[in-house]
C-alpha cells in the first residue's frame, strides 16, 4: 500500500471522474483520470463502509447516467466532475456497519476508484460464495444475472416448446435468457454485432440459432426466416427497428420483455417506432421493469444460479481487461460491439 | 314491402358497395350505391338467416377493412365491389337455423343493404330485452359496449383513487370506459375533438376534467396539466402523437390498453412513436387486446350494464342518421370528429 509522505494511512486514490454530460456516443476523453489522496478509514460515527475495490461492472446504464437527464425518472445523471460510479466487486478495509466486517467480500455500486467509501452500504450484498470467479457477481451473480432471472420467468413466462428472440443476445443479460429458454425447452434465437459472437451463441451457449443484425439487410425479412411461424416472446434488449421488425413478427398473444433500448441511447432523437398497431392486431403484451425493484428476491435467485454454475448449465462469458484506466475504452466498447461477453475491469488483485 | 313486378316475395334490396380499396382518408365517393333484387327466403337446406336490416353501426374498423391489408392479421380487407359490412340490428323474416324464428330481433355482423343474409348465423345474438333502445346494441350493449368493459376490468383493473386518461372519450367506446372509471372511484379526464363533446363529457357523462385535443398546442403539456401527479391508466383509441405524449406522462407502474389507434389509419405510414424508453423507466405494462376474443363473457356483460342503463348508473349518447344512403357520410364524419356519440345509421323503422 502506497503511502502518502508518512500521513498515516493515506494513500493515493486513482479515480475516472465525468468531464461534462456526454452527447452522442461515448468517448473515451469524455471521461478524465485523477489523483486524490484518501485516508483508509470511514469518518468517525459514520455507518460508512471503504472498500479496496477489485472489479468494476461497465453496463449501458452508466452511459445513460452520463448524459443530460432533463427529467429524472428511474436514473439520474452523474454530475459533472463527479467520479463515476457502477457495481463493483471490493474488499472491506474498513467498516462502521455491522454487517460488514473488515477483510469482507461485497459488491455493490462503487466508485469507479480504487478505494471507494461506500455511503450507503445497505446496497452492498456479501459475497458468501467463494467456488465461483468474483467477477461473477457483476455478471451471472449479480445485477445482469438477476436481470435475465426477473425478466425471463416473471414477465415472458414462457412455456416449453415456444419461440424466443433475444436481442442483443450476448450481452450481460441476453446470453443468460439464452440459456434459461433452452433450459426451459423452447427455441432460441439470438442477435449480436459480429459473426464471431454468433458462432458463440450457437457453439457456445446452445443458442439454436443467431444472426449478425449489421449484415442484414432487411430485419423482418430476416425475423420471417428464422422465425417463420413467428415469435412468441422477445427478450428485447435493443429497441428502435429492431422492435420495430420484432413487433411485425410477434405471434398472437406474443410478449414483449423491454429490459433496454441500446440502439436508442446514443441518439439526439429517438427512431419512432411504427407498428404499434400490431400490438393490437395480435393482443401483444410489451412490460417494461428495472431489476433494482426485485432485489429482495436475490437469496432466491442465487439459489437458482448457483447451482447452475455448479453443474455446468449455465455458462458465463466474460471480457475482462486490466486496470482501472481501462474503463473509458470498455465503456466506448458497449456501444460499437466491440466487448466479447460481460464487460468487466480488474482495478486490483488485491 | 315493395313487391318486384309479381316475382312473388322478390323485393329491391338497395346496397352500399366498397368501390375499391380506400387510400387515405374516407370519402363519400369511395362507396356507391346499388339496387339488387332480393328473394325474401333462405336458400334450401342452408342454416342461413335472413334479416330485415333495422340498424347500422358505425365503426373505425369497416374503415380498416376497407384499406388494401397487405398482410392479413386479425382484420382482412373487404373486396373492392362487394358489400359493406358492420354490426346491425334486424328482424328476422326467415330462418334455417333454430335458434332463431321468423320476429325474433337480432344483432350481429350484416351487410350495408335492406336485406341481408346472414350465412353464419352462430355470430348472431338474439336481443331479449326490448325495455332498451335497439340501437343499444350496437353501442353499450353490444359490441362497443363489451369492448369498454373487458378492456377496463380486464386490462386497466382500475383501482378507487387511481388516474385515468381516455382518448377519444366520446366514441361508442371512451365514453362507457370513463363512466365505468368513474363508478370505480377514479378520477377520470378525457380527450374529443370539439368543446361540445369536452362539454359534454364533463356535464353529461360525469367526466371530472376533458379537453379538445384540437386545441391544445402540445399535447405533453396538457397531460401534465391534467395530471399533475401522473397517469395510472390509459385507455387509448387514438395512438400516434397523443400516445407518445401519455408515454411521457405514465406514472411508475402504469398501464396502457390500446383498443385502437384510429390517428394512424388514415395515414400512408403510421407516425413513429418515440418515447417508448418509459416503458422501462416507468415499469409501463402496454397491452393490445381484439373484443372478439371474449364474446363468450357476452352474457354476464349483459347482466352488468343492463342494470347500470335501467337504474341511469350509464348514461350513453348516439349521433342517430336516418336512411342507408347516409352510411358513406358518417364513416367520413369518424375521422373528422363530427359525430356527437355513438355513430348509428337507421335503415328501417320496420
Amino acid at each position: 500500500m502506497e503511502t502518502d509522505g508518512g500521513a498515516g494511512n493515506v494513500v493515493r486514490n486513482k479515480k475516472l471522474m465525468l468531464k461534462d454530460y456526454i452527447k452522442g456516443s461515448p468517448k473515451e476523453s469524455d471521461l478524465h483520470l485523477t489523483t486524490e489522496s484518501i485516508e483508509l478509514k470511514v469518518p468517525q460515527g459514520s455507518n460508512a463502509v471503504l472498500v479496496k475495490v477489485l472489479y468494476l461492472s461497465i453496463d449501458p446504464y452508466q452511459y445513460i447516467r452520463s448524459t443530460k437527464i432533463e427529467k429524472p425518472g428511474y436514473f439520474s445523471s452523474y454530475s459533472p466532475g463527479s467520479v463515476m460510479a457502477s457495481y463493483g466487486v471490493g474488499r472491506v478495509l474498513e467498516s462502521g456497519h455491522p454487517d460488514f466486517k473488515k477483510g469482507d467480500l461485497v459488491w455493490g455500486t462503487t466508485g469507479w476508484e480504487e478505494y471507494s467509501l461506500i455511503t450507503e452500504p445497505e446496497t452492498l450484498f456479501k459475497i458468501q460464495h467463494s467456488d465461483v470467479p468474483l467477477s461473477y457477481y457483476l455478471g451471472v451473480l449479480g445485477m445482469p444475472g438477476l436481470t435475465a432471472y426477473v425478466g425471463f420467468y416473471a414477465f415472458c413466462a414462457a412455456k416449453k416448446g415456444e419461440t424466443v428472440f433475444i436481442s442483443s443476445a450476448f450481452g450481460a443479460v441476453g446470453q443468460l435468457v439464452g440459456q434459461l429458454a433452452k433450459l426451459t425447452g423452447c427455441y432460441v434465437v439470438g442477435s449480436a454485432g459480429s459473426q464471431e459472437k454468433v458462432d458463440l451463441l450457437k457453439n457456445k451457449l446452445g443458442f439454436d440459432e443467431a444472426f449478425n443484425y449489421k449484415a442484414e439487410k432487411n430485419l423482418d425479412d430476416t425475423l420471417k426466416r428464422h422465425f417463420p411461424g413467428g415469435i412468441d416472446i422477445c427478450f428485447d434488449n435493443v429497441g428502435g427497428k429492431m422492435l420495430d421488425a420484432v413487433l411485425l413478427n410477434m405471434k398472437l398473444n406474443g410478449r414483449i420483455a423491454h429490459c433496454g433500448m441500446i440502439s436508442q441511447y446514443t441518439l439526439d432523437e429517438p427512431e419512432g417506432i411504427k407498428n404499434m398497431m400490431n400490438i393490437i392486431y395480435k393482443r401483444l403484451r410489451l412490460e417494461g421493469f428495472v431489476v433494482t425493484d426485485y432485489f429482495h428476491l436475490f437469496p432466491k435467485f442465487l439459489d437458482f444460479m448457483l447451482p447452475c454454475i455448479r453443474e455446468g448449465k449455465i455458462v458465463y462469458m466474460e471480457d475482462i481487461s486490466e486496470a482501472l484506466e481501462s474503463c473509458p475504452a470498455a465503456l466506448v466498447g458497449l456501444f460499437n460491439s466491440s466487448n466479447l461477453g460481460k464487460k468487466v475491469v480488474i482495478v486490483a488483485r488485491e
